[in-house]
């Protein structure tokens, strides 16, 4: 097991990674307080690995949590699944002294993260992450949300987890298309931080995909560095923070636009960074080399390359209501070079349906341009 | 004017009293940013204020701001009138730069400020509290939430504000009711914390209810001083901010028990001041001479000295819910002197019985003993 640890003053905290650390009582204890604790988790994720988590939290002296299951998949982001959230843990009387743990891929940690950013005005939560884009990226860094039909995210918190418990292990039961769309946020992290693990996945993407257990602690570890830096220079998202956030503005339209749940996440970001690259070639910023690199990557990893076929004008619709947008402006994050973002908000929109374009299916490219 | 400080380090703001506050464009400006503005109110406020306020906004800078009126009363500090306010703030696409101004009392400053919280995971707000209890109560120390059925306040956040506007000129407009509803929380301002401020409401309450200015003045600025002192030593209620909750345990009981609306906020605290000052005595704290005291100045400021015909069996049942229960124990904001509180959890049920049948009409209070 490896641990790093989010440094923010008065709530740093750690980051477990390993195989069996979702058994480890030990990893538990300290952060469960005096009161009751609530496992939240979906249907899918619940039967794999619900009794492991109980009989460790029995181990640290919770027995008997609370049990939620909300619907697997982004759907779960809802203002209705939150309430129905809250309904179990005031029906089980749980005070302001319990705890969350939110144990699933990225839905359910943002949602179970949310619930105890507001559950009495503020409860602490675990993340017990099980899917790679969770452990690489949404566990790590207290966002936390439900979407709204007019954008995802839209609906929010800042609230960090009082301990991240990445097991590894979870992967091997992970499905091959939540593992590709975990990938994509590794992508993500490489190209707009840090050039060697961009060349580090080019060199091990197949041992990745494999599943070897070198090649995904790797990955964790490495993925957790990166945001845990990013996190505690800028906890709120007022500067560097933003250039994570590469492929997702052209990624939440398309998550919008086709419906939440149609696109994983993971899958809208791998297009969103393909056509962010292809805009800052259009900006003078990349050369073309480098965004077909990108393409390259995206494609290798079995991660679309083109986003679904939309009109450019409903990206821009939709795009006009991104969280990132400041005084009517969408800010775009682009890359100056592989390992390197940068947000720029002063961008020509020809450039941007343009770029749109290159991305996109021919037919749809067509009608864009 | 007189401008106090709730000492917050990064979070740090003015609380400016005064008549004719609310129209001092000067006083807004600072705090608008770049974006837009939203004035969250409700259809008694809106009539007599709403201008006003658009007018100084207008001057200000920021002209046109979104409106959203919600429901008069507790009632709308519900889930659903929240989504309205996002329904909204969304529909009129208000970016991460807005600022919502909260225009009105408890209800929309503690929905207001719940919204603000959340909107794309946190804009700025402003308040300007229009009624006496908001004046000097709720609108300063950044409690925000909704209720749910099964308690008061249980979804919300800690969000402090930008500033805060309190217009003592607000005041005469003020409903009879609603002026005693706000004394309640001066005259447990006094209770917990400060001796002479009782004595000084015991000397001049008939001012106060008068509503003649040096009164409501001094009334507003002394309740802001303890509130922000304390706020500034115990921003999340983890010590002595709790002593607040004087009377609200109760209090929270009897509005929950009654439904929402029924009681007055302040009216339901007054009632539960008298339980805990009663408990008080019973627990060996209090001189009953000092529970007398007490119980005659909530009946002079024409505020219930009972709670309403409910079983001592529904209290327990409903406190047992309450925020500040630890470990399954109702925690209980006593009087060792007036103007001393403490927290006391291991009391004898048949204490808190006895409390509830003392301040309840004659025949709960003969069903409860």
């Amino acid at each position: 097991m490896e641990t790093l640890r989010v440094a923010l003053a008065g709530r740093s905290y750690p980051i477990h990674i390993g195989a069996g650390v979702l058994d480890a009582s030990d990893l538990y204890r300290p952060h469960l307080g005096s009161g009751r604790v609530a496992v939240i988790s979906n249907p899918v994720v619940a039967p794999l690995y619900l009794e492991r988590v109980k009989e460790a939290l029995r181990r640290a002296g919770a027995p008997a949590p609370v049990e939620v299951l909300v619907e697997d998949g982004e759907q779960a982001k809802s203002w209705g699944a939150l309430e129905r959230v809250f309904d179990a843990l005031l029906g089980a009387r749980l005070g302001r002294d319990s705890t969350i743990v939110a144990l699933g891929g990225g839905v359910v940690g943002d949602l179970g993260g949310f619930a105890a950013a507001l559950y009495q005005r503020g409860i602490a939560f675990l993340q017990v992450p099980t899917t790679l884009l969770a452990q690489v990226d949404s566990a790590v860094g207290g966002k936390t949300a439900v979407n709204h039909p007019r954008g995802k995210n839209m609906i929010g918190a800042f609230h960090q987890p009082a301990a991240v418990l990445a097991d590894i292990g979870a992967l091997t039961t992970l499905p091959e298309r939540e593992l590709r769309a975990g990938i994509a946020e590794v992508i993500k992290h490489g190209l707009a931080l840090d050039a060697a693990l961009v060349d580090w996945l080019e060199a091990n993407l197949d041992a990745l995909l494999a599943r070897e257990a070198g090649a995904l602690t790797h990955t964790v570890r490495r993925s957790c560095e990166l945001k845990a830096q990013v996190v505690a220079e800028d906890e709120r998202e007022s500067g560097r923070r933003a250039l994570l956030n590469l492929g997702h503005t052209f990624g939440h339209a398309i998550e919008a636009g086709a419906g939440y749940g149609t696109w994983l996440h993971g899958e809208a970001v791998a297009a969103g960074m393909v056509m962010a690259a292809e805009l800052s070639v259009r900006a003078g910023l990349l050369a073309a080399s480098d965004a077909a690199r990108v393409r390259r990557l995206v494609g290798r990893a079995g991660l679309p390359v083109t986003g679904p076929a939309m009109a450019a004008e409903r990206y821009l619709e939709l795009m006009a209501l991104d969280k990132k947008a400041a005084r009517g402006r969408v800010r775009y994050i682009l890359l100056e070079r592989i390992g390197s973002a940068l947000v720029r908000a002063d961008l020509d929109e020809r450039l941007v349906r343009d770029a749109i374009a290159a991305a996109s299916p021919p037919a749809a490219a067509a009608a864009a341009r």
